[in-house]
């Protein structure tokens, strides 16, 4: 399964470090590219910073039209999943969403346009509290993957030797 | 189980909408408590208007000593469980962390002081990659809880109505 992310209506200074933490989770998790709606060269230089030396080919596309991302990807055979506090309950969609073979994650910031909501085909709440779209697209990935995705190798410069005590890093180059 | 969250190294500023973020998800994902190592008037208003509105009986507070906490924590019976991208395989110690009782998880900003890493119980890697202390709490707590976390009644004056298109939300006072 081939997964995007497209974050929304990023706000430069407010949002810097929530859509960082965005991106880093998209690549953590298993997504393959994250869009941006805006331009943000700081943001673009600690994801491929982080992708350089941590390995992997996760990729940012900046500068995009949401809309006509989202309009592209359905045509081209993909299905659009929205997560938003106002959404159905995961665990009674999460089946027909693992039948997709494209997923393209939409995650937005404060206001989301209500066509957001129309041409998504499937609304979803990761709970229905407030709470982080960091929070939201890490555990809907989690599940979506089954925990699968944390096992990924990156096969990057640094790796963690994973360990009970104190930070164990090899760097080879 | 008690589950209480300890935000270490904030810096007013920058990391205010993580911290905020790191509190919101605390309570949705079924924290008691959020504390906080430094003071941010911000971040308090910001968690107790949405404990109001949204229900529930989470609590901050604010401005504690990070070693007081964690060693009064460990007399009193309770576990440490700190979130690190260094630590050990979630799905290795998660079977010994669900057997506690009483669990704070302390989440780092950039530099954690190495005590830390010794004074915790388990040092917890959610994959070895970097990512977000957000996320990590997130999925920390959804695999401890088994999802149920997101079943939660909260009874606040505010409730979301899950929904497949648009946003439905009750009001009651």
């Amino acid at each position: 399964m081939r997964v995007v992310v497209l974050r929304l209506g990023h706000r430069q200074e407010r949002d810097k470090r929530i859509t960082t933490h965005v991106g880093l989770v998209a690549r953590a998790f298993g997504a393959e590219e994250m869009l941006l709606t805006g331009i943000d060269r700081h943001i673009e230089e600690s994801l491929i910073d982080v992708a350089n030396r941590w390995g992997g080919d996760f990729r940012l596309r900046s500068g995009v039209n949401w809309k006509d991302e989202m309009v592209l990807w359905k045509k081209t055979g993909g299905n659009v999943v929205h997560l938003t506090m106002y959404g159905s309950n995961l665990m009674d969609v999460l089946g027909p969403i693992r039948n997709s073979e494209k997923i393209m994650i939409v995650v937005g910031a404060e206001k989301v346009p209500p066509e957001v909501f129309d041409v998504a085909d499937w609304n979803v709440a990761i709970g229905n509290q407030p709470h982080s779209e960091v929070a939201a697209l890490a555990v809907f990935l989690d599940r979506l993957f089954q925990g699968k995705e944390l096992a990924q190798e990156f096969l990057g410069s640094l790796r963690i030797l994973p360990s009970a005590r104190g930070k164990h890093v090899m760097e080879h180059h």
